[in-house]
């Protein structure tokens, strides 16, 4: 996605040669417009799917997130993140682990919202390791409905994620993909 | 706003004479196509307020904020909410207690996206005692910018916040007043 990719040059820091920082755009401050088209373009690859639903991960997925949904004309349903958790009989909750903070969180989603016969369709702003797309994935499976695919708006190609989702059966799609982070410089992955 | 008006009557659940529990389409499935509507109604009401950027908190302002600063072209900044900080130079930093969970976090702004000039629409998914919409208020004014107003989707009008932020001298624009939660039903403030 040409916009994408010329706002991460423009406007992404690279802090290290494993983290790209973009709160001008995405994780802070958040271009409404760019996230608008991030909608449209999530649509587009996925317009095959008869998706019921987009599920995502607060915070900043939620964005992105609304947009495919408004896309889409389907519900978007954002998963809560909690330390822990005293287990309830109405949610559905997965742990994921962060590599970036070190810490794992429980992940929950209501189950009066998500039904066997939905197809969810996951957004979400980073691929890096996968943790959350696959806890994301699992309260789907937990509900009996059908992950029909993985939006990712910039995915962190050297890092096992996508690779993890695609030996799993995942569909992923993502908007940017980085090879690498050198020397203060993002390098794409050519496709 | 009548659409609004009608999902909290269909859809919102009183759970006591104090809290209304409306995540079917606002905290956490979310309608986009209200959110869209919300968006355009914020926008109708602060159009004469040359808005430069729109700020919000996380989780539950994204939706309605991303929306509002897509229609009037802005930027939209969410604050992070945490638990305790480590004090850093570079972030606006204010403490918000929350009664509904009975505990305080800091919420934060990057220094870099707010500047003097900017004029800044508040917006919020929920107002009760004022505390989150006091808590940006005051980070906005810390950056020296201008608090053009405050937009809230719902509003608890039993509840002292929209009283102190007027007392305040801050505008304040609900789509929906709720006058009472009474024996499960939604009373609305008549206007």
């Amino acid at each position: 996605m040409e916009l994408l990719r010329k706002k991460v040059i423009d406007e992404g820091i690279v802090l290290s040669n494993q983290v790209l920082k973009v709160d001008s755009f995405l994780n802070h401050q958040m271009d409404p417009v760019l996230m608008k088209e991030v909608g449209k373009e999530f649509t587009r690859r996925f317009a095959d799917q008869e998706v019921t639903r987009v599920l995502t991960i607060e915070s900043s997925g939620i964005a992105p997130g609304i947009m495919t949904a408004l896309e889409l004309n389907v519900p978007l349903i954002f998963a809560r993140k909690q330390k822990s958790l005293t287990l309830k009989q109405d949610i559905y909750v997965e742990k994921v682990f962060s590599f970036t903070k070190q810490e794992s969180n429980e992940i929950t989603v209501s189950k009066k919202f998500m039904k066997p016969t939905d197809r969810v369709l996951i957004i979400d702003d980073f691929l890096a390791n996968g943790e959350a797309a696959f806890g994301l994935a699992r309260i789907v499976e937990q509900a009996g409905a059908t992950v029909v695919g993985i939006g990712i708006v910039i995915e962190k190609s050297f890092q096992p994620g996508r690779q993890l989702l695609l030996e799993a059966g995942y569909r992923v799609e993502s908007l940017v993909r980085i090879a690498a982070l050198d020397n203060g410089t993002v390098n794409f992955v050519e496709e």
